[in-house]
């Protein structure tokens, strides 16, 4: 039995992007967008849309500005069978970075944002609604988030804005099983017209777990990456997900030739998943950037214990 | 807040050593078994106890064995904060293996079963009981045990037997929380004078957290391993389960050190952990001796989308 109002989202190429600056080939993007094409998920991220005068694309990969003309040389003929997205930052696009969506190749577009740019990203997800793409808002760092203020961000975005769900996102990997029960009720609870979802970091190695656990209180809107690519310790697995998921429109197999065909040579290249300087970030409730620096470091990288023992004296972090 | 009920054993050896016939120096051993002693974990299970009529030493490592005098040997002086034991299987120990418990520097026996040989568990039970060791039943292959004979075997555990604990024992990795919370309370209700424990596998990334929904459910023995090493796709992280645990006397930070001394180089020569075939066979709840088998082609071991469809195609598993 499955429930047919779950959708999924691939965000390989977004949230991978992260780590390697979004330097990924068109080879390379074409290939998994032909795989995730064919597995039958429901929305695929291929980027971030950004400004090229806020970035420089000396330094950035085309999949940080991810331009239609771009999108348009990965799609080529293939038949589409899932909508495709971008992710937008507040503050990191202009108005004529987005053409209206008759024009695009693309369907949706999901505002990232913290709890206290809320307003910010109502204006954002209203902005691309108006261009007619189906507009998502993703809350970032969910589980530093004030209660009280979340709530009331909640009750606006349900009152203010067309999107289609709001997102739980776990940036920091801290949730487990109870609190994001806990937050899926909150979200819930505040958005009474639009659907919940969640987008969850696997420094626990709770990734997948805090997706099911999502799904079980009524979440339908769930992101994944294939191979749980993603920065730091990555996201739910795609591959997990998906073979959980008992909808027959889902298929795994071109996830599983995908991944052995450029994941297996990706991950020679560029670090992701589990390791235990993420480990250590999420279960402080920490953004994940101190860990990123370490494991760049050659002679530090593997110093768990001191890097344990830093991040838990009180003295670093004292507010007095 | 935390429970004190709970205890945690380490089963890093014994489990780990299904990779490599428990072929560690006994350095290696003495170094896991410092970092485990200094953690607060309340059990460390060293090795197998079996009879070496049955097993050649030329092909297995000395904690196939776990002989009381290897384990002197890894003690020497060191002041010991935990109880030690090992595993034993039905019919691979013979009586006189084991010395009674006063002359033993071992505390505790773990009798590892399935179903159909819970009436054997039992003796074996009784007998290292009637030795003066602190008796335990793990049951094996629980995600294909027939929930009637399930319930009759522990019963007759609970009326037969001194063990302290029954585990609950995902081998194939098959688990998810709904899974684990059906089969803890059918443990509870059928083990009236018995504890509840886990021993999860994480084919699909879901060791640490079935731990967790066990331990929600009031499951209070809980199996862990250093870097969650075990055979196959390997076991819950003692790590992570240490840092989710909140009772003061548990210390992550030798567990961290260990990771780093001898953890990092033990993973250049032996393989654990999750891994696309050890998923495959998780999801279709089979054995993972096919993945292993998998792995140790180097030719075929990154096949993944082929071993997936050779594990689904129907011919190859009918029963007519």
């Amino acid at each position: 039995m499955f429930r047919k109002e779950i959708k999924v989202t691939d965000c390989t190429l977004r949230d991978g992007g992260l780590i390697n600056k979004w330097q990924f080939s068109h080879e390379l993007v074409r290939d998994v967008f032909l795989a995730v094409n064919q597995s039958g998920v429901d929305y695929m991220e291929l980027g971030y849309r950004a400004s090229k005068k806020m970035f420089d694309p000396k330094e950035y990969g085309p999949w940080r500005f991810t331009t239609d003309e771009d999108v348009r040389k990965i799609i080529q003929d293939a038949p589409v069978n899932m909508k495709l997205g971008v992710m937008v930052d507040i503050g990191r696009v202009e108005e004529d970075d987005i053409a209206p969506c008759e024009e695009s190749p693309l369907d949706f577009i999901r505002v990232a944002t913290y709890i206290h740019d809320v307003d910010k990203a109502i204006a954002l997800a209203n902005h691309v609604d108006s261009k007619g793409y189906e507009p998502f808002i993703n809350i970032m760092a969910i589980s530093t988030a004030n209660e009280f203020e979340l709530a009331q961000a909640l009750q606006q975005i349900d009152a203010e804005t067309n999107v289609t769900a709001v997102n739980i996102v776990d940036s920091f990997g801290f949730l487990f099983s109870e609190s994001t029960h806990h937050l899926v009720k909150i979200f819930q609870n505040n958005l009474k017209t639009k659907g919940v979802g969640i987008h969850a970091h696997n420094n626990q190695q709770l990734g997948f777990a805090n997706t099911i656990e999502a799904i079980r209180k009524g979440a339908n809107y769930l992101d994944a990456t294939v191979s749980g690519i993603g920065r730091g310790a990555g996201n739910c697995p795609l591959e997990l997900l998906l073979s959980f998921l008992k909808n027959p429109k889902f298929n795994i197999e071109p996830v599983l030739q995908v991944l052995e065909d450029v994941f297996l040579d990706l991950r020679k290249e560029i670090e992701w998943g589990y390791l235990i300087p993420y480990m250590i970030t999420g279960t402080l409730n920490e953004h994940p950037r101190t860990a990123i620096a370490l494991r760049q470091d050659p002679k530090n990288k593997d110093k768990y214990a001191e890097f344990y023992r830093t991040m838990t004296t009180p003295e670093c972090f004292s507010d007095e």
